[in-house]
């Protein structure tokens, strides 16, 4: 089937430059201490998590308990919940799957660990730890390293928990236009973050894990010979605002294919929204089907419209208009289903099996 | 069950101030001529569309074909797709759509009419037909008035095709805070209205159908006389936006049931974000279970957590937390379950059976 006979709005990725944005970072990591342990947030295909442990992945990583679920379910072996799990009914689900994978979670509180160890002991099982530590996006995790290290001697004292190590993720870092601000930033991180594991050795533990990054500071990050997983999950697609960032060798690979469903002097309608698109970064950017970018004066993203103001493109009612959505993580989730394409015939398709898995 | 037994995050509604809701609506439109065409954009629930039908709807809006679909398999007879179907394959489908249900669609091109034409002579049915005006929202539609007559008289003479009258949406006034701006803005579209519709039964058209209307503009188009079909659909459940209008009847029904899973001293961290609460108008109004405001200095929405900063409030790690969504409809879209409680139980679980039916 040609790419244009998808009924539209259509998820898309272009399958030789998915497999290339794969190689790229299998390439980047070579040689350094990084293992790619790739974030499902941004794809939610079983499938491609697959591929990716097929180029080397060493694991993958999740926001939601229902993610590794998912994931679990599949067949992956190795799961990072990057996050603090809380409900009593999900510490128990937490417990029962550490029993048919190899399962960490990040823990930032004590009494969490309590029960985590509660519900661990309870199924039998043995769930990995991660003490996250605040580096600087003001979210999750613990701040003082003192404090830090006595909550990693708790967990490691815990019966049915193994510390392994620090969760360390600077979301705030990652979109930071230029390379050398990344850097700077990274390296100030990365300070703290030795002087950190300094302390926990001097106490006795061992820091075998440090997992964060994402697809801004990958390059930054395999240099650094500091982190032993990245956490990068938009390398597979970028968008509209990690296309603005300088210095990495991914190239966009995820287009939301429209249709024009109406069109008045300068102004054309496209029959995509807010439902389809994920408006919670950079404004999305316009392509003709030949990759041309449509260059707009402005542009709104409603409902289940786009309007572009264009005095200078000629677009017709039914042509098709491919969309680099602003925020490839919040698009995906929208989607059942992930095209993929090779020149203008559609190849396969995806399951997003995780798509809406927030619980 | 309990509220707070459910997994979170949740997306719950409150049932008693749902049919109080939809009660106020009955009864602001008792008495005059228009009569309540709720859009299905808003809640997606065909079992919501189908008490909507029992409270007098004289039919259903949607958006979307997919919509369309669902709301007639689920056994809705009269339903109005309030936007332009340019795809082929659509138009086909809609047009065997149309041998099951009455069924009304808008156009604002005279090609677009010419093939919907073709598709319904080829299907054997008849396509009723709104020809949409532009009134200010800068969307789709015709601007002028005199090529308006001239479209709707097209599709009047068309086969298969069965002119009704005007769509007319004015999206931009339906947010406007003061009633007063609201009431000055639908008056000046009425004007245009009257002399249009004028025009069109000089030209010897009937305009059996003006549509259009939201739940900002719901009082003021009861009292104005003009459309004939409001399509109102956030009235069941408002939001954070919508809250902000003076001189509404509706009160807030729809929340985000959410868990406190991390504190750190004025941060608290929800377990809910981007991808399951719609972001794209007004930020989100954050409620303790008694449903006191949480007064918060700022808040961030990330794309699984909510960040809150409030040095006033004391919440504690597994603590629920009511969140009023900035925007029911794409909030709504994001969930597969409506959860609907009265007091402190849940008594209901509605599927939202259009989720995600974008196409």
């Amino acid at each position: 089937m040609k790419l244009t006979q998808l009924e539209t709005p259509a998820l898309v990725a272009d399958k030789a430059i998915l497999e290339s944005n794969m190689q790229a970072m299998a390439d980047m990591l070579a040689g350094t201490k990084l293992r790619l342990r790739p974030h499902y947030k941004s794809n939610k295909c079983a499938a491609i998590a697959h591929r990716q442990m097929e180029l080397g992945a060493v694991g993958i990583t999740c926001a939601k308990l229902e993610e590794a679920e998912d994931l679990i379910d599949s067949g992956v072996e190795d799961v990072l919940i990057a996050n603090q799990v809380v409900d009593p009914g999900k510490l128990r689900r937490l417990a029962e799957l550490a029993g048919k994978c190899r399962l960490t979670v990040c823990v930032d509180d004590a009494e969490n660990a309590e029960a985590l160890s509660a519900a661990a002991c309870a199924a039998g099982t043995t769930v990995h730890v991660l003490v996250e530590f605040e580096i600087g996006m003001q979210r999750c995790g613990v701040e003082d390293p003192a404090l830090y290290v006595e909550l990693a001697k708790k967990v490691d004292s815990l019966p049915g928990l193994v510390y392994d190590g620090i969760q360390a993720y600077a979301g705030h870092v990652s979109h930071m236009c230029a390379d050398e601000e990344r850097r700077t930033q990274t390296e100030e991180n990365g300070a703290r973050l030795r002087a950190l594991i300094a302390m926990l050795e001097k106490a006795g533990l061992t820091v075998r894990t440090l997992s964060g990054g994402s697809t801004g500071t990958s390059r930054i990050k395999a240099g650094q010979g500091l982190y032993t997983e990245l956490q990068a999950g938009s390398y597979l697609f970028m968008d509209s605002t990690y296309r603005a960032l300088d210095n990495l060798p991914f190239r966009n690979s995820l287009f939301l294919l429209t249709t024009v469903v109406s069109k008045r002097g300068e102004l054309t309608i496209l029959d995509a929204g807010v439902k389809s698109l994920g408006v919670d970064q950079n404004a999305p950017v316009f392509l003709t089907m030949d990759g041309e970018e449509i260059k707009v004066d402005h542009s709104a993203v409603n409902e289940e419209h786009c309007k572009l103001f264009s005095p200078d493109h000629e677009l017709s009612l039914g042509d098709h208009v491919l969309i680099i959505p602003g925020h490839c993580c919040s698009t995906v989730n929208l989607h059942e289903r992930l095209y993929l394409f090779e020149g203008d015939r559609v190849v396969d398709r995806l399951r997003i099996s995780a798509r809406g898995m927030s619980r």
